[in-house]
């Protein structure tokens, strides 16, 4: 058996190498890790939903307890610094705990209750949702708390009763592995199997993850190539499985004219701060800003931008295609409006943006609106709200659409929020997209290419369904039903009545 | 342009043609009727539910009263018997009033709203699902009401606020075109545009429809053979949809032991009548029937299967790959359980059961489940309930699985519950497969290749949330909120609040 290259992570202040090499697993070792968590399937799905979440909470606790050394190695492989990933671990272990607190509640069930009907010759059917069967996550680079081993996807698919085995990310197989000891010795702490939650390393063991008979469904974030080549692996198999990814987006943000007469510098000084936030390396970072063609608002941007500096991006290979896709833009004849600086370290890179009016763009918007991994923009001024709005139609589908209003201008606003909101996930008024709320109502996905599955989300309350599947109890006598579905609803959750 | 093959409908019972060829769609033809549909989708998903639940309502009453008109035509291409067929106009027509009803409560918003949390640092955030997009749905041979051009589908998509087109089933083109003439009139009667819902014809117009850009996401009932073709399709999109396709299932059904004793005859008579319900063309065709090692019970199947005579079957292709399908069976050495009758008509087939004991049919588990279209069974014998569940899962996803119990049994009936719990989308207690409740708890879906997608259904009270997508919104003032999110919930829907 040969063994693939390993994963070794840098430090991307320096270049130099943390830690030892992490091995690559082997296809051996990524069928073993998919048996052994779907060996864990009946365990873990089996226990009452009220254990689950003590168990999350525990993992939540153990977390929080490791805290220091987590965000030492974190740092040290990502150089996102220690505010930013400590309040990524309290982000992770708050997703946790939310989650648990859905399942003490018993909103992850969604009984539907419709009576038997004799008249209408209907028989007595109780739907829930049960967990579908082990889950394959892949974790990405520029969260390595909060979208890796532990993250939004992890949490919601051991809340709905999925094993699961996590496809570290190549940047931060350090923080990966000892996030995933964490999680284990909680799991044994709590007299669990640790194979609930696998871990596995290297690109040839994603493929083999997506393949692989045992795994039933797939969480992704990252790239809209390596999604794409996911997707397509999943939607390939001899059983088609679903495939829940989030690949790229734009983010537009509009400012009306109003906003921009009254808040031009406040609105400025957010805008830089959005986009060369973490270094520009959010899905939600906002890429395309359309603003009204103001001098002043123009001028407060660039200023705002100027003094904007930015860290370390987090590999090489991404500086490197950060430093090509912005020196490809400048030789594409846009128009500079300002440049940032970059700050100390290896990877350091400068925030750019370029500024074009909206004929420019309309011309030109199937090859300026690729997402640019990193701090870079293009800000677009349009004259009208009425040319604006034919232009923002043609965009492709994103996580988050911005409106930034004024409140004399509402039906600019609301006309603003229409044309945006079929392409977008998350529609904000007055904010910016960056930071995403944890919370039963979040929404984090939107049509293609911010996610594959338009319908379904990656943060918020109802993640967890992207993992569950509907099952009908027909004609079941009630001590043979489960808890969830009987008449005298034991567990006191919530529940739909036909009536 | 060449004309694509006309679209001819025969008479099961003569083999004779149905009217006049229709002519299958051209490339054209179906880019017009999907932008046309598009470009519906502004207007009818503008339109507040309560008005798209009177349109609703008002299809269903054309429908009712063409009802004599739909039934002979229905019978004279499909041979299903009026009987049959004016149910299948009452379910259809049930079922479009079944959404009106959850529009009007507001039940398709699935509202959530975390109301802001300024010491968190946690905006306003309010929920709710909206329309997709133009659907596309495949109408099945089997139902030519209640799964095709009026079906489940098609009224949950328009429910949702999606246009449709419709692939008419090849089986049945004049009653297509009669129901999409009858909604068509009923659409213009209530002002709105007919081209909400479009309906094309032909094998190549089906692919086209699956790869049009307005097309945003797709339901097919059908065969696996078919239905996965266009779920690739769907898949390798420049933009993937989603494919919602119910494929094949082969039903489980076990017979316990004190059942068996105490019900022996009402069971075999029950099962021979849902084995060859409409020719055994049912997608819930109880295709495998496990039973204890039982004389009587055994005697009493066969003689109720003598005693069956199954109609003609919907097509010459569907009657001659019974035939074939079943001399291969007898050929590979099964033992015959019982043969029923043909009854007259040209394409009218017997219906066949073999027997073979539970170590045989393990040992040959993969070639015995594949899904026989028509009215063809399988009796596998067991010794003990112990044999049997290891065998169970191994059976592939079926739509429905059942068991029949005796009162005093209840834990042999709950571990065979249990076995076939993961592998179905319906349970069912003491009674058969055929026959879906259109109710709101009702799920119609399984594990693959049941059907694509095991998380959603395609009958009961959220087949709808397949053509919905969620938009999360975030920080909006009141007055430009959807009515649906304000504070004072003017519609009065049910909406979970996070606390």
């Amino acid at each position: 058996m040969t063994r693939m290259l390993d994963v070794q992570g840098y430090n991307p202040r320096t270049g130099a190498p943390v830690g030892p090499a992490v091995a690559a697993s082997t296809a051996e070792e990524v069928d073993r890790a998919a048996n052994a968590a779907a060996a864990t399937f009946p365990v873990w799905s089996g226990l009452p939903a009220q254990r689950r979440a003590e168990v999350l909470d525990a993992l939540a606790d153990a977390l929080d307890a490791t805290a220091g050394e987590l965000v030492a190695v974190a740092d040290a492989e990502t150089a996102l610094g220690e505010t930013r990933l400590r309040n990524e671990v309290g982000r992770t272990t708050g997703q946790l705990r939310m989650f648990a607190d859905l399942l003490r509640r018993g909103r992850h069930v969604e009984a539907i209750i419709s009576p038997a009907d004799p008249a209408a010759g209907r028989p007595d059917v109780r739907r829930m949702l049960h967990p579908i069967g082990p889950v394959a996550v892949f974790s990405a680079s520029n969260f390595p708390m909060a979208f890796s081993v532990a993250g939004g996807d992890t949490a919601s698919a051991l809340a709905a009763g999925c094993p699961v085995v996590v496809k570290a990310h190549e940047g931060h197989p350090q923080t990966s592995v000892l996030v995933a000891r964490t999680l284990g010795q909680a799991l044994a702490g709590a007299g669990l199997p640790t194979e609930i939650l696998g871990l596995v390393h290297g690109f040839d063991a994603g493929g083999a993850l997506v393949r692989h008979p045992a795994v039933r469904a797939v969480g992704f974030t990252g790239s809209l190539r390596g999604g794409r080549a996911l997707a397509d692996l999943a939607a390939a198999r001899p059983d088609p499985i679903p495939f829940y990814g989030e690949l790229g987006s734009v983010n537009p943000v509009v400012v009306l004219p109003g906003a921009a007469r009254t808040r031009a510098t406040e609105i400025a000084a957010e805008y830089a701060g959005s986009l060369t936030l973490g270094a520009g390396q959010f899905c939600t970072n906002p890429g395309l800003l359309f603003v009204p063609d103001d001098a002043d608002l123009l001028a407060a941007l660039a200023d705002a931008v100027r003094s904007t500096s930015a860290g370390p991006m987090l590999s090489k290979r991404m500086r490197d295609s950060y430093v090509d896709v912005t020196a490809r833009m400048a030789g594409d004849a846009l128009h500079p409006l300002a440049e940032g600086a970059a700050a100390d370290g290896a990877w350091a890179v400068a925030p750019q943006v370029w500024r074009l009016d909206l004929a420019t763009f309309a011309a030109r918007v199937d090859t300026l609106t690729e997402e640019v991994f990193g701090p870079a923009g293009l800000v677009v001024s349009y004259s009208t709200v009425d040319d604006l709005l034919p232009v923002l139609s043609r965009l492709d589908g994103s996580l988050t659409g911005s409106v930034h209003a004024a409140d004399d201008e509402p039906d600019a606003a609301a006309a603003v929020g229409a044309a945006l909101r079929p392409l977008v996930g998350r529609l904000i008024y007055n904010g910016w997209p960056t930071g995403v709320a944890v919370c039963w109502a979040m929404h984090h996905g939107g049509p293609w290419p911010a996610s594959t599955s338009a319908l379904h989300t990656s943060v918020g309350g109802t993640a967890l369904r992207r993992w569950q599947v509907p099952v009908a109890y027909q004609g079941w006598p009630q001590d043979l039903l489960p808890a969830e579905l009987r008449d005298d609803n034991p567990l006191g959750i919530p529940r739909t009545v036909q009536d």
